[in-house]
């Protein structure tokens, strides 16, 4: 399905959309990482020879296009649009395939199968851990790009069960369904771009996770083709008839199969969603404000907390708008708590008043815990900018500086360990070349047991862009030993691709590796489909 | 752990508890399937003779007494009971070992393994799909009773979460949780004999499983020990970090491996649990009730619907003690609606004022469906009997009925099909032997998307104990291949066992068995683990 707006290549999003950082913004990372020297180019810069190796005959559309193959040679990581800006790309797949069906797919895998062609299934190319990336010196390598299989192709309103193809993206996802007076109620930050079929491939949560469930939560069924076979799990409610086979294809990232087809628990659309904000006095009692809501059951559908350098630089950067932040900087000031006031955002979706007796006791319960409610338009500012955070990575590129984020998850008892641990790591990374790399974390995906800590991380680029592309791999290989060391998750939602997965045998354990590699070989024998995700025990950080 | 009371052998749980049927109940069966006339022997037969074949040295107590053998040679299926109290079981295992800790349980399956001596491991034997027994004509057999791995190992109180043994029965486990004011709010019909690694060898879901969740929900983290390596995955409250593999662990039936050590998520203790009863006019409205409450996310930790058959049996049998039930009847039958009317119970727990304001939600949608409250005396039986309702099936062997029961899901608009396909199919299965066999049908367990049906079934014994069996594998062999033509599942809660098995392929398709197989394979490539249950393509109903 194409879109309306042109998607840009070597960038996030689309064509003439942007977020560049405020005044403030620029300020605070120069007084944190001393100034930008070294804008990136723009780009992209002009794709690599056109001609690609020689595909088979295939049962799908095929292009060779040079621009169609170099919008496919990538996902969205910070190294990605590095390589797109600076033409750095090492390889572009050597055609890309848009099958229309199942049959059409398994017609594909068996003829690249026996070919010998490499297949990267491509839903919204937005991976951010080299999910879809195509490796230099490979054997040809067809994309396969899943747009033609897209849309509603079933619904059951008594039982709240839609039909996906895999290459929906969320606004068209939502589309289809809020025709009927439903949601799904997924809002990856990716939203706009992603598919049903990555969520599902790369077990993808959305911002309202807390109220609506991870993708997992909501894959009734669904249909996954391998080249070994097509695995068809029919919508259940619930079964007790052996292991679940879904949550095999769930986070198998396109290394076992390609997903063509999910069905979905979707909800009555909710009348009015809204966010607000407050500020927790300390790290402690925000979480302890958190784990009080989620526990006791409060129907929240999103609740975040930034800790308190996160905190300042939202204060810096953006919610100095409020008009009744000045107050609460005084009335925090009097109480000496600035320095270690976190920013809490907490919003739920519904019925008008359903929604303002939730959000009362949201706000009873931050107060209880001597925290400051910040009303309602730093929440609506959130809620209405959500899905154009990513662009101010562009801009920032622009002005010579990378950011790039990484999460994982830990139990509640875990939490402050695992943010000061991977905070350390990530921030002494790049001392040896005398860089500082300033971190912001926030707490959010709260579950009972625990939550999720998403960090976000700031440095110089440098001159030459493989050392700016070095300096990303020093940061990346440092967080990724300290989640191991830690022993947390890896991912709590960007996945696994390439980057994480030569560190993935940690978090399993060699037992769990070898049953995981077991399953490769077993659904896909010849090892065709995207073989450098998951499982590669090499490391792609900088290729 | 050793239990204070005796366990029964050949009977549900324990010596000199009893749920004797009322006379209304034995009117009504009489009157459905005509009076019996073969009383069962009250059993169990004296046990075959006491010599088994010589198993190996292991590391860990072994025992060979006859009558220990004999406890373990077999589950709480009907079949199962009318074999021990018959004097008609196949096969013992020819030890029962007891290991203490992971280590042993790895040495035992190795030893084991050498000697090709099949091991079944063995929580709280109350497998009703054949998940424990021993078929005669196999190679030697230890059955791994895991009692003396019990007890929580720990507990972190801030994160929720709960480390416990794979032997910890049903009260061992509450009784741990309840010191702390905790519970994991797990109640299946079997609780007071099932054990936290039966619940998630088999996928259980307990009867409040509309608040707590199914035991797929509470596992955050396991360990299995298999034969070829040990799998460890440590609790995590969410991950993208690939295919979770907790989902091949649960349902896997002790076909892959033994669970050795369970991390719950656990919650704090309600204060008061409450359960009420009312009458839906009709089965549509019951349905809608309860999609209606669910869909809407009303914290009830209950609902169960009873079609009208099981509502006038529960109405004959022990709702008449409502001191409001006349008056509803007359009601009803003002309305004309008595036959038609459904039996709801719906209960929560939590805090005394919660529980009454979701009460009376529940009680206001049920009114809006022109539905009739029963008040709390119902409900209360209900929950206070809900442990002891197995012991019946044992009074009315005695009697000379034999009773069953078997369950699937569906989504919801499947619902109605379902239960009349299912319902006609056992109603059916003896007409040949001329015997009518009257079916009861409540819809519990529901979720967003659909709900659980379970069937109960009554049918009277034969004089031949053999032939009693013979009906039985009539009735559930028609059931099972309802399920299948109705394309639900074979099991929502009871699992998969031997009794299940032939008709997997079915469910799983021939990609999704070959999955499974080579997932056995590996994790137990001399295929010493309980090899009859899950994947066995043979039909061992008469076993």
């Amino acid at each position: 399905m194409a879109n309306q707006r042109q998607r840009r290549i070597g960038g996030w999003g689309f064509e003439g959309e942007s977020y560049p950082p405020s005044r403030r913004m620029i300020q605070w990372l120069e007084s944190a990482t001393g100034p930008a020297t070294h804008p990136m180019p723009t780009g992209p810069a002009d794709p690599p020879p056109a001609d690609g190796r020689r595909l088979p005959a295939l049962t799908a559309t095929v292009s060779t296009d040079p621009l169609d193959r170099l919008a496919h040679s990538r996902g969205q990581g910070l190294v990605d649009v590095i390589r797109l800006r600076c033409g750095l790309v090492p390889a572009l797949p050597d055609g890309v395939c848009r099958p229309t069906d199942s049959d059409e797919v398994a017609a594909v895998l068996a003829q690249c199968g026996a070919a010998g062609v490499r297949v990267i299934p491509w839903g919204g190319g937005t991976s951010v851990t080299g999910g879809v990336n195509v490796i230099a010196g490979d054997t040809a390598v067809c994309t396969m790009d899943l747009e033609r299989m897209a849309g509603m192709t079933d619904l059951d309103e008594v039982s709240g069960l839609a039909t996906f193809g895999p290459g929906t993206t969320g606004p068209a996802t939502e589309a289809a369904l809020n025709a009927h007076g439903l949601t799904l109620g997924h809002f990856p930050q990716s939203w706009e771009l992603s598919t049903v079929g990555g969520w599902v491939a790369t077990r993808s949560s959305g911002q309202e996770s807390l109220g609506y469930g991870r993708i997992e939560d909501m894959v009734a069924g669904l249909e996954m083709v391998a080249p070994s076979g097509v695995l068809q799990l029919p919508a259940r409610p619930a079964s007790a008839a052996g292991p679940d086979l879904r949550h095999l294809v769930l986070g198998s990232e396109g290394r076992f199969g390609v997903i063509t087809s999910t069905v979905l628990r979707v909800r009555r659309r909710p009348t009015v969603t809204r966010v607000e904000a407050a500020l927790a006095p300390s790290l402690e009692d925000g979480l302890s404000v958190i784990r009080d809501l989620v526990t006791r059951g409060v129907p929240l559908t999103m609740i975040r907390l930034s800790d308190a350098p996160e905190t300042q630089v939202a204060m810096a950067v953006g919610l100095a708008d409020s008009p009744v932040a000045p107050l609460v900087m005084k009335f925090l000031e009097l109480r000496g708590l600035v320095d270690e006031s976190c920013l809490l955002l907490y919003g739920t979706g519904g019925e008008r008043d359903d929604v303002s007796e939730i959000l009362q006791i949201a706000r009873a319960t931050i107060r209880e815990r001597r925290g400051a409610i910040l009303g309602k338009r730093p929440g609506a500012k959130w809620l209405h900018e959500r899905f154009r955070h990513p662009y101010l990575r562009e801009s920032l590129l622009d002005l010579g500086w990378a950011t790039d984020t990484m999460e994982t998850s830990a139990p509640w008892s875990q939490v402050p360990t695992v943010r000061e641990g991977i905070r350390n790591a990530i921030a002494g990374a790049l001392t040896d070349v005398g860089e500082t790399v300033p971190v912001l974390c926030h707490v959010s995906h709260p579950y009972r047991d625990g939550a999720s800590l998403y960090f976000t991380f700031f440095y110089r680029c440098a001159a030459d862009p493989d050392e700016t592309i070095h300096r990303w791999s020093a940061v990346k290989r440092a967080a990724n030993e300290g989640l191991i060391e830690l022993g947390v998750t890896l991912s709590h939602h960007h996945g696994v691709g390439q980057w994480h997965a030569p560190w993935l045998h940690h978090e399993t354990g060699a037992t769990g590796h070898r049953i995981l590699t077991g399953l490769a070989e077993s659904a896909d024998p010849t090892g065709i489909l995207n073989p450098h995700v998951l499982l590669d025990a090499d490391d792609h950080l900088e290729s």
